[in-house]
């Protein structure tokens, strides 16, 4: 089939085109990556915009819970949602799409709904540009929402926030005063703090954490893409369904106040330009991974190793061979 | 003055050429790194060995009391000392020679002491090649010991624990049992932690802040470079000059062991592919800095941003005219 037809299709929200698609873009293979490429050139113009939601959350916090349940509170507003994740961990548990399904059963027999786990890649630049494009066929797709979710592995944030629209980061109450060791960089990417499992003997904890998170914010310098009053810390039970309306009025709120001031089409192009830079180191580094560049590097490591040259010497001449 | 000619210099102890040679391997001009490669490659054949310490120390406990106190220790007994640094952030503060030369004035007076401060670079890249070289001339020149220092901002202990036989951690004493915030990764580096301070009213501060640490380090696994009982955690005080001859004791005997088991020379051979790793990488990187390449960059960067192209596609053509 060629490109053009399956652009078509993915336009017109044929789901199979579109889970294809993915498959597509998921492949290493070269020929595969041409026509991935090309496809995404072709829906480039397709026009449609969703709302990027970046999703962070460690094991424990309820993420799949919350995904689930905000999920099917926004289907029943009529809106289409899609669910990605980067987790550059699950190369090595060998995929989840199972557990990505049963974890979130009622969401997935949604026909409003697509989830799809993160692809299997070892290394995050191989995840990122996959879920990447995935985010951006899910937008073509006519997808209203695109949740973007996370475990925080290593810089697994950065690369969430720097697809998204908005980053939200889901918490867990906590005990005493302490602010569970999130890091300072990762506060600072937030645009929402959602504390979740404000029920039961909970409650308490949590909206002492939400208010520790919220006075820890105000202690951040104002960015300019945010009204006043902004990021919020707030307290949800996606168990109970408890707040997730109040998040999505918030978090429309900021993206119509963004989109008003330019900041949404902004962010956009400044992302656009982050991962073209990416893109193109990654592309000048994968000369190093050829069969003949490992081959050409291990013979002038054993040298360098057995103190015969020294590494910039060496490096030198690695570089003068690839080229050659 | 020819290479073989600055070599014979350094190689017979001639500290002013050793001086200026450090000077030639700083300078970022084309002509200036032919011959700071060409010099390095003269020299590897020397055939000195020096002991290279890492030293980590964040502001405030007394790292440069540590280093002029067990800096004279080491001259006292008739070693020869040289320190180094590793800090990025001296680019900002416009070097630190002063600061160096000032804060060690004992030790930078002694005749078998030599102080370079860090070199003055924006990227972690360029100082680190920088010091790894500035280490290799101080070895040929030598030296028996060289020092490493390093604050501790960002990745700069990693580069320095992969320029060292032995990467030392030193301490201030902590209130109550708090670990100091001293990341995992960090203490797994580390072949000795050093709690400075040990005296007068902080003394007992200082031994449970030991105490806290040994027990710390027993919880990681243990290292196949290491004998039964390391790596260490001591306490010292630099002010009163006390304990630093038997830190000096456990540092020579961690380096004897590694001597006789090989892994002294393992490690330094591992590190040697490290850096030509990085080297290769940096190499083929710095191709994106060149006028031409950052024109064109720039160029598809905004035709990205406008959401003319896709990312993929501009880095796929960038890297093809880089190329051409």
């Amino acid at each position: 089939m060629d490109t053009a037809d399956i652009a078509q299709k993915i336009i017109s929200g044929d789901r199979r085109a579109l889970a294809r698609a993915i498959t597509l873009i998921e492949s290493a293979r070269a020929d595969h990556r041409t026509q991935a490429a090309a496809l995404m050139e072709a829906l480039k113009s397709a026009g449609k915009q969703a709302v990027r939601i970046g999703l962070s959350g460690t094991p424990g916090v309820g993420k799949s819970t919350f995904i689930e349940s905000f999920g099917l509170m926004l289907t029943a507003q009529g809106l289409r949602v899609a669910v990605l994740a980067v987790d550059p961990s699950s190369a090595r548990s060998g995929g989840s799409i199972l557990g990505d399904k049963t974890r979130m059963e009622r969401l997935s027999r949604d026909p409003a709904a697509f989830i799809r786990p993160s692809p299997s890649q070892s290394h995050l630049g191989g995840v990122a540009r996959r879920t990447r494009e995935a985010v951006a066929l899910c937008e073509a797709a006519g997808f209203d929402v695109v949740l973007i979710e996370t475990v925080g592995v290593g810089q697994s944030e950065t690369v969430v926030a720097e697809m998204s629209d908005l980053f939200v980061l889901l918490l867990a109450p906590a005990g005493g005063d302490e602010l569970q060791g999130v890091k300072r960089g990762i506060m600072e990417m937030a645009d929402l703090i959602l504390v979740n499992k404000a029920d039961g003997d909970l409650k308490p904890a949590a909206m002492r954490t939400c208010s520790d998170y919220a006075g820890a914010l105000r202690l951040l310098r104002k960015r300019p893409q945010d009204p006043e009053g902004y990021p919020k810390a707030m307290t949800v039970s996606a168990l109970q369904d408890e707040g997730l309306h109040r998040a999505w009025d918030e978090m429309t709120a900021l993206v119509n106040w963004r989109r008003d001031t330019g900041h949404f089409d902004g962010r956009r192009a400044e992302q656009a330009r982050y991962w073209f830079g990416q893109e193109v180191r990654q592309g000048l580094l994968a000369r190093l991974e050829t069969p003949a560049a490992r081959a050409t590097m291990q013979d002038y490591a054993a040298r360098v190793a057995a103190g015969e040259m020294t590494p910039t010497i060496a490096a030198a001449e690695v570089l003068r061979q690839i080229d050659s």
